[in-house]
This record gives C-alpha cells, sequence and structure tokens, in this order.
C-alpha cells in the first residue's frame, strides 16, 4: 500500500516522524485528559482518556462510516442518527470501555454530546461519541462528564498527536498520517487499532481531518472510495468490532481542491493508517501483504486473500519464520472450494517474497529457495521472539515500527480479472497472552 | 453431540476402555509396519507408518466422501476416481507426509495401490490410498513399497487399534468408536485429526467398518447424512485440509440390519469421532459446543455457530479462562452483519455454561454470575496451562482425554426456525508453539 518504506532506528526517532505528522489542518483543534473511576462491574480503580477534536465552526461536510456488526456499540447507534444531522462539530472519544450492549448506553452516550456540546457551545447532537474497550460494561457518565472541562481546557491548534495517544487501547504508538494537497490544504488522520480488526469495520477507530474544503455527498462519496481499498482491506484476526468508526471532517478553511487529488490523498492517508493499525494489531511480529489476481471479480479476490491472512496454520507458520508453503496452497484452496471459484491447481501461481514456490499444479521447491523463502520471513520480522520471562506472559518489546517490511504474496489464480490486495498479520505466542486474560 | 460423557482417570484406563471399542466387526482385518526413509526434500532421516485395512471379501458396498479444498492431495483425486469403482477391498493409509501437489503424486498413489492390489489378491482400483502429513513433499514410494509385506503380515481379525495409532500425526491419542447394531452387527470407526480441520472436511481420515449389509446407495445416502451433522460441523481452526477423507466400508457379514437402526448409529459413531477430533486438536484446553437456534435456517446456523467457535478472541479469551462475553457477541454480531441475517438485538438470547448472558438487547452480569462463568470454564479445561520450561515451547501434558465436558454456548437468534450445533477449540500457547515451527 505506502510507496514509501519508512524505518525508525528509535523511538525518539519515531517520535520525531509523528510530531511532522501530527501538525493539525487549520480550523480544527485537539485536546485529551485523564481520568480515574470506579467501574460499575468490578471492585477496583480504572483509567480512562477523554479525547476531544474540535471544529473552530461546525461542517456539514462530514462522513462517517460504521462497523456492520449487528451488535453495534451504543456510539454506532449514535452515529447513525448524526449522519442526517445538519452539522458536525466536534468528536468525544473515550477509551477503556466500550459501551456496547450496556443498560442505558445509548442515553449515556447523548448526555456526554449534551455536556460536550454545552462546553463548545455546540448543539448535542453537533456532538459525535466514540467509545473503544471493554464491551458490556457502563460508561461512568459523571466521572466522565466532570473530567470534561480539562478536556476542553487542553484543546490547541498546534498538534493532533495528544488526540492520537487518548484513543490508544492496546495499541503500542500512536497512529498518525498526513498528505499534503495542492494550494496548502492537507489531511491528517489518526487511528487506533490493534485487536478485533477485520473491518467492516474493525475495533477500530479512525478520524480523518482537512481543511480542504470538499461538499457533504463529494466527501461521503470519496471516503466510501477509500475505506474499501484501506481499511475493507485488512485483518488482523477476522474478528469484527461492534464499535468500528471511520470519520471524516472537513473545516474548508483552506477552500476548494481539485476533487481527483483530493480523493488519492485520502485513500493515500487511509491505506497508510491501515497499515499501520495491521503493522500494530495485538502480538503481530510480521505484516503480511497478500496480492491475489486472476479471480472471477474483486469480491473474491477480496475473499482469497482474507482466507490467506486469516489462516490461523499460516499465520503460525509465518509467526515461526517456517515458509510452509503447503499452508498457503491449503489456505487458497480452502476458500475456492468453499466459494465454488473455479481454480485450476495447473493454472494456479503462487510467489513467496517474489520466488515461484507452485506453478503448473506442482510445488517448485529445492533447499537453496527454502533458504531463500526462511530468509525473507526473517527480514520482514518486526522483532524476534523473545522467551516470556515467568513461561507464559510474552510481551512485545518494541513501542515503535522499526521498519514496514512485508511477507510478501502474490497468488495469481487463472480464473479471471478480479484483483485485490489484503494486509493480515502473523499468530504469536505474544498474541495469545495479550487476548488470554485481557481484561484482568 | 454424545449423550454419554466418558471421564478417564489415567492412560491406562483410557485404553482398556479403547481397547474394548476397538473389536473389528466380522470380515475385516487391520494391520501396520513402520518404516524409516530419507525425504527428497530434507537431508535427515524421517520415519512414517503404513497402515492396511482389508476386506476379507471386497464389497461394493462403500461410500467416501473427501475435502472440498480446491488443491486436492493425490489420494483425493484418485480416491474419486475409486467411488465408481464396482468394489473396494482394502485401504493403504500413511501418515507423514500428505501428497499433495508433489511431482508424480497421483502416478505414486497408483503404484502403492497395485502394489498392496498385488500383495492382497486385489485388482489395483479395488485399492483406496490415503495419505496426510506434510504437504508438497514427495512419497517414499520404493521405501513404502518394501515395508508392504510387513504391513500385511501384520493383518489381524481382533482389533482396529494398530491402524487407529498407525494413522496419528501429531494426535495425543487414538481414537476408537463403536456403536452396536440390532441382531450382532456393529459399526467401528477410527480417526486422526489435530490440525487443519474444519472439516468439508478437515485433515481428518475416518475409516468407518461395519458387518452390517447395506447396499451401496443407502450407505452412501446414510454417510452423507451423518457427515453433515458431525464432522461438518466442528473446526479447530477453520482450515480445510487439502487431503480430507471419509470412508465407509460395510463387510455384510452380519447380514442385514434395520436402516433407521443403521443411520441412527453410524450417525452416533462420526459425532463421537468427531468431539474427539475436536478434544485432541493441536493444543486444545477446551472444547466448544455452540448451539444455534432461531436462525433463519440450518445453513445460517451453522455459519453463526462456526463464527463463534472460529473467533480468535473468543477463543483465546476461553484458552485463558476468561469469561469474555462481550467476544461471544462481538462474534455472533461479526457473522450476523456480515451474511445479512436479520439479528435484532432485543430478540437474541444468550447463554454460557447455562447462565443467561444477554438479554433484551442487554447483559446480564454481576459478580456472582461473573465467578460461576468462570467456574463453567475451569471445570471444561483439559489440562491447566504450564509455563513453557525454555519460555517458548508449550508441550501438552496429556496423553489421553481426562473427560467430555465443553464449554456450553447457546445463541437464540429469534428469527426463525434454523438450529446447528458446532464443536470447536479454544486458541492456546500449546497450538501456536505446536504449528509455528510443524515440520522441523
Amino acid at each position: 500500500m505506502p510507496s514509501t518504506s519508512l524505518s525508525f532506528a528509535s523511538r525518539d526517532a519515531h517520535r520525531a516522524w509523528l510530531a511532522g505528522q501530527a501538525r493539525l489542518p487549520r480550523g480544527f483543534r485537539a485536546g485529551a485528559a485523564a481520568l480515574e473511576f470506579t467501574p460499575f462491574e468490578v471492585a477496583r480503580p480504572a483509567r480512562m482518556k477523554l479525547t476531544l477534536l474540535a471544529l473552530d465552526r461546525p461542517t456539514g461536510a462530514f462522513g462517517l462510516v460504521f462497523t456492520r456488526n449487528a451488535f453495534p456499540g451504543a456510539p454506532v447507534v449514535v452515529g447513525r442518527r448524526r449522519l442526517e444531522a445538519a452539522r458536525l462539530g466536534a468528536v468525544l472519544v473515550n477509551n477503556k470501555i466500550s459501551n456496547v450492549c450496556a443498560p442505558g448506553g445509548v442515553e449515556a452516550a447523548e448526555r456526554l454530546c449534551a455536556e460536550a456540546g454545552r462546553a463548545l457551545g455546540l448543539a448535542p447532537d453537533e456532538v459525535l461519541p466514540s467509545s473503544t474497550g471493554i464491551i458490556g460494561w457502563r460508561l461512568p457518565v459523571d466521572a466522565m462528564a466532570a473530567a470534561l472541562p480539562a478536556a476542553v481546557a487542553a484543546l490547541q491548534a498546534e498538534t493532533i498527536l495528544p488526540a492520537a495517544e487518548g484513543i490508544m487501547t492496546t495499541d503500542l504508538y500512536p497512529k498518525v498520517r498526513r498528505a499534503a494537497l495542492p494550494g496548502g490544504a492537507s489531511i491528517v488522520g489518526i487511528a487506533k487499532g490493534a485487536g478485533m480488526i477485520e473491518p467492516n469495520l474493525a475495533t477500530m477507530l479512525v478520524y480523518l481531518l482537512t481543511d480542504a474544503a470538499v461538499p457533504r455527498a463529494g466527501l461521503r462519496a470519496a471516503l466510501s472510495a477509500a475505506v474499501a481499498g484501506s481499511f475493507n482491506a485488512i485483518s488482523i484476526d477476522s474478528d469484527t468490532s461492534t464499535s468500528d468508526t471511520v470519520a471524516l471532517l472537513a473545516s474548508g478553511a483552506a477552500g476548494p481542491v481539485d476533487a481527483a487529488a483530493f480523493q488519492a490523498a485520502l485513500t493515500q492517508v487511509c491505506r497508510d493508517l491501515a497499515e499501520d493499525v495491521v503493522r500494530n494489531g495485538e502480538g503481530v511480529r510480521h505484516v503480511l501483504r497478500v496480492r491475489v489476481s486472476g479471480a472471477p471479480d474483486r469480491a473474491a479476490a477480496l475473499a482469497l486473500g482474507k482466507a490467506i491472512v486469516n489462516s490461523p496454520l499460516l499465520k503460525t507458520a509465518v509467526a515461526g519464520n517456517d515458509p510452509n508453503v503447503g499452508r498457503l496452497v491449503m489456505a487458497l484452496g480452502k476458500e475456492a472450494g468453499a466459494r465454488g471459484i473455479p481454480l485450476d491447481p495447473a493454472r494456479a501461481r503462487l510467489t513467496l517474497g517474489g520466488e515461484v514456490i507452485v506453478e503448473g499444479g506442482l510445488f517448485r521447491l529445492d533447499a537453496e529457495r527454502e533458504r531463500r523463502l526462511t530468509a525473507h520471513l526473517v527480514a520482514a520480522e518486526l522483532y524476534p521472539q523473545a522467551p516470556a520471562a515467568d513461561g507464559i506472559t510474552f510481551r512485545p518489546p518494541v513501542d515503535f515500527p522499526r521498519h514496514e517490511r512485508c511477507v510478501e504474496i502474490a497468488a495469481e489464480v487463472g480464473a479471471g480479472p478480479g484483483q485485490a490486495e489484503v494486509l493480515g498479520a502473523d499468530l504469536t505466542h505474544e498474541y495469545v497472552t495479550e487476548n488470554a486474560d485481557y481484561r484482568s
């Protein structure tokens, strides 16, 4: 996806680059505040961050895309109402609790919007709520309302970085991407992700801000196109969150821009953020990039690509730097068989790291090629596996991305013109550790 | 699935029970022989077992069901030819190498059938080949042919247990189940499974022998019905093997039986073996049983059930004995949303271990219920997690199933009459260890 491949030698180098990415477009302010509270559900204290993104003036130019999960969170229920609102002036995000299927969840989200609106001079329906974190727990509305003034006081027009940090849950580092537009306008996006990520959308919150002046209809069409080729073409663990949200807000402060340039810049920011989300997925040590071609259509190509990146057996093999190409063939054949895609093994061609591994219905393997495949996997590793100190609890030893290399897989199916590119991740001990007891 | 819940206090107790299950029906012999060889692909020696199941007289009454994977193994290609054969007299199975997409694979399988047929007085097409193990490697045909006489010499009419052991790969213990039929006939089945298991079918080899006299057409219809509710309703890791095979052979030595009794017994044996396969899946510490009701139809119910047992986030939570019911809601909602199933959260009802956790669109949770949910998960654990001695390599400390308890999940969707029951497994450090470097 990204044409550039970034490489960071240290957390400080990554932070310096992030600071440059994070300059706010004109017409926006961002801020965050922390609070402590005692959840209704457990007796021990917990921490939460309240994050605000505010426009200097409410805008009618906004677009929103939400999860297709049939149990949407309360903020998604409220967010869908906002789609028809005349204007949005702010986004209020909390981490720690996702406000899904909790008693009084919609009322809690609406009350917080009203409180935030009061503090910012906005109507309640000019505020978009977002929540991420534990499913099922209730929001501590009183504690959150009490912390709102601190979040408002923290608003500033320089950088979106505090907001990128404020929305994190198990993310190891903040994710910020920008693209410049002709005439001095820009698009800046932030994302949080980490787990429950196979967007349609995923437990992924993404906020895209631009000072370009783009009318609502054009903005929404551009967002829909950008999401299809980015956030809807990634999968960390095949799970789809109840709370996914992508929001795009345009202040218009920099005036109109060329529509094609805007689409290109928006797509690039979305693709970059989507890759950031995968690369910082829970326990991810390798990012897989699968290019499928020759499928009957794009939907089939996307399904085949997702079947490959979601195969637990392929994912674990990649985690072990084991070029187990049999599992790649299995994963492709599984989905083709299940979907009735006319895949003729004799016409299929598979490569890994640019090496042909299957052609003419046969494996093309030898010891030398195997050595090169292993080297490709090792080079794409974000960090080497380290034994768990206690024998069970694996912790990623990184808080910045060291490189943007991927395990590169290409599958030519030989059954049509359909193409797709999908990003996914390996399946590691770190993932199991992180998810076997996330709540405690 | 099984109405009985077995409990074994030791490996010896399990072995004693297996011995009783394993008595061969009349008209069959079973045997196995080991061989050493050097694979073409690597320089180090390897071991393989050759297993034979033979009828005293070839039978026209047989049924075969194969994987739907679009890259079928050579034995599946040959096996599909056998479907139209007049008779089968023997099955020849090897472990270690699955003979998938390997040069000359079909010829190798046919040559071994011819060699086995010569030794047993059968035509080449009266022998069914089966292979399981590494994908991509070539069969050591000469070494296997040289070991055939030992396998033939090992044939005996008492017990199928040596065959159940001979077909194992990463299975921790052999899997044998029997059902008695009125009039003294019986059905005895063996299975190997462990990984790459979401049958349609899975890397699962299953051989079912009966001395009941059932004509071919009735036998095949009964097998199809039994497979739909057993092997096609389980998933260990959502991956579908290139080599899955279920074979049913009837010697007829015990004469005709009532068709309904035969169907019931065959279904029971298939369900029992399917549960055995899940319970002995790679790294499995908990078996999940999901009963979905109220779906629009059975296919939708099956898809919802499989989405639950295949959710990595739910699977890891179960591994950690964490009753993370939010992930259960997420998994159900993900599939319903993706499939457009009209799931109204207000009408859905979810239980875990018999406890209502979601009803009327809201979670029904409190600290006491949470405690009971955790106790349910702990009780269903096959063995407690033990730290890896080297900090990385987790080894299951069991070689027999201690009990047949499951993590019991029920999901009432409120959208129709469709029902299904699906078995699945948790996702553990043991699974990652076993699959991160299986080949080396």
